[in-house]
């Protein structure tokens, strides 16, 4: 069981700290092999930013993605740029105000951002509702386990908004029906 | 031209945080190709950290570090275990507190976690020192390329202090001859 994911959006969204978190949770705090990687080229200083983290029940011997099966956008570019990459049947996660044309059915539209920004009172926390969402969507990492990386990862005295910004994103992630029943 | 580059040591002392920082100088600040990879297996709960940054002239295409140009060890372990990793005559740097026993001659040591501790008050930015030292021995990038791409990554408040810790290592990687004469 291997799983591709890339977090995708433009830089100051955090989403090389997201995937940081993300790898940790997973790696240290359940003890799967994991690779995180970030990619500069000539195109970074354009504002673009992106990670990947694979997450494999085995050794991960090639580290480079290839094809994702998780893909979220947190900018219209990087939806633009990144959905090729995406299997037919992967799941998209892309924010609701961000990314304006989603460039395929199905994608998973969540109001990351604005629930950020009116829940928390800072866009700043956009990052860590999309891990709490993706966590309860794709079922890839366990919310306690983001919970712990979360703690190692941020400073103290924001410990308490990141873990909210967790529950937030992991209620948004539920599917419909699901809904103020559970999370 | 292609360095690779580890940054190693156990967790707490900011290796991740380094090699993102470092990463991020290469690859925004100076338009170079920079892959940048944490990887964890099931030894990641033994508290080791590890983070390696390819930085190139060209594209990369096999992003994994084979035979690394350049090690940072900043604890015993991390020492142990990567040194065969490191070219023959590839670049050593080993802090002189936590590296007690150097697995091969040549490599420098400097008092990276003592400066921090000693100058700064906290251990905390030996990361920080660590790249100010790494940038002066090894020229991979810019002393001002660092500095910005650390504003970008550590909170405004600590953001003085870190530009010293920058300083400071820079200073440590000096020469001996060269000492007190620039910096």
């Amino acid at each position: 069981m291997k799983t591709e994911i890339r977090l995708a959006g433009t830089g100051g969204q955090g989403v090389i700290l997201a995937s940081v978190i993300l790898a940790e949770a997973a790696g240290v705090h359940e003890g799967r092999h994991v690779v995180q990687t970030q990619s500069y080229g000539p195109e970074a200083r354009g504002g673009a930013s992106r990670a990947d983290v694979i997450i494999s029940d085995e050794p991960i011997l090639y580290p480079k993605s290839r094809r994702l099966d998780v893909l979220v956008c947190l900018s219209q570019q990087a939806a633009d740029k990144y959905f090729d990459d995406l299997k037919v049947h992967g799941t998209a996660i892309i924010d609701g105000f961000y990314v304006r044309e989603c460039p395929r059915e199905g994608a998973t539209c969540l109001s990351m951002a604005e629930t950020a920004r009116t829940e928390l009172g800072r866009e700043l926390f956009t990052n860590i509702v999309m891990l709490g969402a993706l966590a309860r969507i794709t079922g890839v990492v366990k919310l306690e386990s983001l919970e712990k990386s979360v703690a190692n990862r941020v400073p103290v005295k924001a410990l308490d908004l990141n873990k909210r910004a967790l529950a937030l994103g992991w209620e948004l992630g539920a599917r419909p029906r699901d809904r103020g029943t559970k999370g």
